[in-house]
């Protein structure tokens, strides 16, 4: 029989409860502050210093102060991933970043990374590949913390592009776009768990990943799709309450309602069909929230939701 | 005041009934029965000769026999594009394929095309810029013909790519995927309007283009969204019964539901956002009745539908 450790077993008992913590999801290319091309200015472009996703994410912790771990385990070029968001931060004003490098499970169990992620205010995973995210973190100590210190403390997880993917308990790890729409082209593991019945995809309108998210939402309609644009993500309270940031669009499917679709009775490499799928298109201001599946376009105002 | 043709007062008179035609729109690249890579056949690839979309196209006139113009106006490179279809056809035993040059609106006068059209059991417009088919058609007497014949005769129209997105009343003609759910990102205009209410997009799987689609589907949720993936179609009888045909998908866009939309409201360039689009995804023998705007998973079989 497996023995439990304290904390897994402390995060089950309040796994019952609403996390204390937030979720920040990004769908990657979040602004950086570097110069943009002065005669190529996009019309959303949002100014980094004020609106900019990263400055949202000190924001949700203790603004300049903060102190926050970059984990690069996702990436294949972690030192220079971490030093972009170490000058990014530094524009901000943010000096208190720090980088970790857990490049395999053994990484994952030095006392150092550990201490460090008990002290911060908030971790970003960054980009990569989501799948290095489960097999190195999954049922290590230094994820039990984290899950640890969301469940019961004012603590920032935030993610892009693989990091915000590896969040939920059901993550894609592969599928093209063009033939994210036949059987089986869409591969799904299972995720951190920091956030269940959802599945988010990334990088999701400039790579045109409709399909493959439709398709993951059509496998399993209990789970709603979060599909995150470039530069555009969810800031997630109580494990429930999700806003729109940044300068792009962020489209939620809900299954709910599919009356037919065929994905269980067909062979693989055949075309799927989905009947009603409900889409919601959200922008920087909008709410979701996922327990009722309800949108808003404005922070809700009636009185005991969300602030 | 204007004057009006015979043609134009017949047509306008018989518009408000069931058209005896049928409009078969493609996603664009449909296969053309060239040779594949034996060494990667897609899983979904249909048999050219068997169930291919060209296929499906002669079988609704009257099969090998058929006697169909190409019309290249869209392209500018027609006598490749002609070439490439009469081979195509000619593979599935078809010799009556004739190719229609029209470059400009002095072209689309000429009596011995307009003879042909007279003639013919159906047309196909090949792909290219949309708002050529719009601008050199648009009033010609020979869209008249075209139109005349698919009100009152099992006559056949077919297009793919720009010839599919031409077809319908609201016409796309411009629209980055990425840019393309920024309000004003998306350019409309109207189009030959062989069918109303209903906005065609091409190219949709491998294009990414869900925001385009949307934003067009927002702006006006009285129309039906049809985005046609590659080497995928509609065939759409009375008007109104469509047939999903090809070896990929299409969405299907309802924006009858919409809740909120911020379309109106917003400046241009600003992220739109859309509450409640209900999407569809059909493959091959999936239909849409585009009045009552329900999916069926296959023929329907209630007495007095579609047979």
């Amino acid at each position: 029989m497996a023995t439990i450790t304290l904390d897994l077993y402390l995060y089950k008992l309040s796994s019952m409860n609403i996390p204390k913590g937030k979720l920040i999801s990004i769908g990657g290319s979040e602004d950086k502050g570097t110069a943009i091309e002065p005669n190529f200015i996009p019309k959303n472009y949002l100014n980094f210093l004020e609106f900019g996703i990263l400055k949202r994410i000190l924001s949700e912790m203790k603004g300049v102060d903060s102190v926050m771990e970059i984990i690069t385990t996702a990436s294949v070029i972690p030192e220079e991933v971490g030093d972009n968001y170490i000058q990014a931060f530094g524009k901000l004003g943010c000096t208190n970043i720090g980088v970790i490098h857990i490049k395999n499970r053994e990484d994952a169990l030095k006392p150092e990374y550990i201490e460090r992620i008990r002290k911060a205010d908030g971790v970003m995973f960054s980009g990569g590949n989501q799948l290095r995210l489960s097999m190195i973190f999954g049922g290590t100590e230094f994820l039990k913390i984290l899950l640890n210190r969301y469940q019961n403390e004012n603590f920032v997880i935030a993610g892009t592009s693989a990091g915000a993917m590896a969040m939920s308990n059901t993550m894609i790890y592969q599928g093209s776009s063009t033939g994210a729409l036949l059987k089986g082209e869409v591969k799904i593991t299972t995720g951190l768990a920091l956030i269940k019945d959802v599945i988010i995809d990334s990088h999701f309108v400039s790579r045109g990943r409709f399909g493959r998210l439709a398709q993951a939402v059509a496998s399993n309609p209990g789970c709603i799709g979060i599909g995150l644009g470039e530069d555009t993500g969810v800031v997630i309270k109580d494990g429930n309450k999700m806003e729109a940031i940044g300068s792009g669009l962020i489209l939620i499917f809900d299954g709910h309602g599919i009356r037919h679709s065929n994905v269980a009775d067909l062979e693989e490499g055949a075309p799927i069909s989905i009947e009603h799928l409900v889409v919601h298109v959200m922008a920087k201001g909008n709410f979701y929230y996922l327990e009722n599946r309800r949108f808003f376009a404005a922070t809700p105002t009636v009185e005991g939701e969300l602030k």
